[in-house]
């Protein structure tokens, strides 16, 4: 077995048992020291961030890469109040969800404990890994980071300082580790490590997280591929539906719960689409044969621009017949991540939501909602598009498991 | 891919979109259909499975083995009469976990929905036919099973009766399959059929469950390892820690939740021992070096004898110090399943089940209740030893996922 993943799967698991026995003012102190750390050795950040621009520069990564990248002192002010805030919420662990009586009167609980050890396989942005290293600690779970090589010198400046933090307050050596072979082979030996890690979390493009689901033999939380459509309705409002839309596609076209498609009813078509089309500036429209004589300009869409997820300012637009092609057509590309009707006819509202199958399905309101801190979680280790174990935006809760305790009083099977 | 695999694959996605949708009474009546179906073609179902004790006969199987294949009127009852239970359990879909007020005042609720296609891989016993047809369908999942090939012919007769009692009451085709392929590699295609499988559930002996975990990247739920401890804490009512013990070991002893290992207090050693002993008649105890003063008649155990999950009349046993040497021995040797203490110490029942990290953690109970009627969910599918998604008994909201409907006025996100 790969030696740095064997020590450090040992370490990992090991520390994850004393994890799950911490108090929550134990691994709050930690956060919080953890946040005060990162703004003391600031400096220490820096250096390793700038080698990494360097060598990025060097490289010709894109200007957004190169951004992403890029810590600067206000971002790592962002991150140590991220700890902060993580330090705020409340403690998932130990919180009996249910209780009652089965069998002979045996009183069972049902009560959270941490997931073990939590692999994170992930891109570039640096800030995931305390990010991550946060919200592992607050539920009681060894985080097992494995960052991308262009951010290899933040990400183990940074590790080195949370991790030093966590044992000045106590917390096990092995709560928080980096793995430091940024080599392709090491991470499809960790897709193996069944016997140290409870779970991997991939967090990045499309291909890294194929890679992972497609070789991962330890159990996987799949994230963040995001196709979705808005749909609007015969019955829509018409400016409430461009407000979401543009929301939708334009406040941040590159991040998972963008919209990707819209869908539109024939009948609003021929006024709906010049109206939209003069709010989405600077978006790029594909359109179907349909829509095209209300959009001349427009080039034609292709299959393949259906199935996309751009990313990008480019939105796939579709005429449908009515509500049931709309759900067709989403039924057919969805990643099942979000997807939204605007509507004010009850029934359709009701038929929306029972037939699309998706993490997320929204009446009326912007897809851009599908995230842990717009629900209310107060945290996000990423969106779930899977359907075991956790779904859609996942906070702390996400990142636990339960065990029941049994109280009897000598009961035995009969 | 493998042609009977994708076909059927297609088929059970189809199907469980369809399933998704079904009211509660359509899906009991179906499962009433079904039961009625296996008791009206018994005779078929006999004659298939005097085919597979022919052969088992032939291929000299165990008369364990054979027990376990055979078929009879009463367990063809008792496999209707189970379908009849799960039509009377609450349908868990459409259940509205929770719902709250998220950012800007939308409105989100956790809706339960089925986990889509839910694969079994599985040995002998014809009846899990039976119970994983009838608790996919209950909680709207298209069952995508694989039996063993001694169970062939019996399968395919249940399976084909089933599907068409199915089909007859309006539930789509393809939502009872069963892959009749019974190679080898046809399951290793299973365990990478992503494409077209939510979740796999193998159901056997570890060798099934160790080459399910290892090889497949559909997601997992493990079940069944059970390597359950019973430690007899110096506080304990020794009457209460017999009847429990003995409870553990002997009420069944080839299931999960048997007793494998007695840790006893050294305090109580002297009188504990011999009196076990006494009633664990024909169980070969297997002691430590300190429990062989109490015990000389008994063999010396290994390393191994700790490890071992013996499914039969053999009990490990080790005088421990005290509850920390109990715990520390259980978290070394523990397959995470059910772990027992027996005390009246209000403290050390506290500790046992703070500390020690398994499905279900009894006090003054038998391990024998880790079980899903006993907790009473009113069915099982399996009793899963891993953290991710389920853990313990696995009833029928342990076979769903949720999606969040959100409802809005327009909200967009600022």
């Amino acid at each position: 077995m790969h030696e740095e993943l064997k020590i450090k799967g040992q370490l990992a698991q090991e520390a994850a048992y004393q994890l799950g026995l911490l108090t929550a003012e134990e691994k709050n102190n930690a956060l919080m020291a953890m946040a005060e750390a990162l703004e003391k050795n600031k400096e220490e950040i820096l250096k390793a961030n700038k080698l990494d621009m360097e060598k990025g520069e060097a490289n010709n990564l894109s200007k957004a890469f190169l951004d992403r990248l890029l810590l600067t002192d206000g971002r790592i002010k962002d991150m140590a109040d991220g700890l902060r805030a993580i330090a705020k919420l409340e403690d998932p662990i130990g919180h009996i969800d249910e209780s009652w009586l089965g069998a002979e009167n045996i009183q069972i609980g049902k009560v959270r404990v941490p997931l073990g050890v939590v692999g994170i396989i992930y891109e570039a942005r640096p800030n995931v890994t305390v990010d991550a290293a946060g919200l592992c600690l607050k539920s009681g779970n060894a985080a097992f980071l494995r960052g991308s090589s262009d951010a290899f010198n933040s990400n183990l400046a940074i590790c080195r300082i949370l991790a030093a933090a966590c044992e000045q307050c106590g917390v096990p050596q092995g709560a928080v580790q980096l793995i430091e072979d940024t080599s392709r082979d090491c991470v499809n030996q960790m897709l193996k490590l069944n016997e140290y890690l409870d779970v991997l979390i991939p967090r990045g493009g499309a291909g890294l997280i194929k890679n992972v689901v497609e070789n991962s033999t330890v159990p996987v939380i799949q994230t963040g591929v995001g196709n979705c459509h808005i749909y609007i309705d015969d019955k829509a409002d018409l400016e409430m539906a461009v407000k979401i839309t543009v929301n939708g596609k334009m406040q941040r076209p590159g991040v998972c719960n963008a919209l990707e498609t819209l869908l539109v009813h024939q009948d609003l078509a021929q006024e709906f689409l010049p109206l939209i089309a003069a709010k989405l500036t600077n978006v790029e429209l594909r359109v179907c044969e349909k829509a095209k004589a209300y959009l001349p300009d427009c080039r034609l869409a292709t299959e393949e621009d259906y199935a996309t997820e751009f990313h990008d300012l480019i939105l796939a637009v579709k005429v449908v017949q009515d509500i049931d092609e709309a759900i067709a057509h989403i039924r057919k590309y969805s990643t099942k991540h979000s997807e939204v009707i605007v509507t004010n006819d009850y029934a359709h509202s009701r038929k929306f939501t029972h037939m699309v199958d998706a993490a997320c399905v929204y009446v009326n309101a912007s897809s851009r909602f599908s995230d842990g801190f717009q629900f209310g979680f107060g945290a996000e280790i990423g969106i779930s598009t899977q359907k075991l174990h956790a779904r859609g935006p996942m906070g702390l809760k996400e990142l636990t498991s339960y065990k029941y305790v049994i109280l009897g009083d000598g009961q035995v099977r009969k």
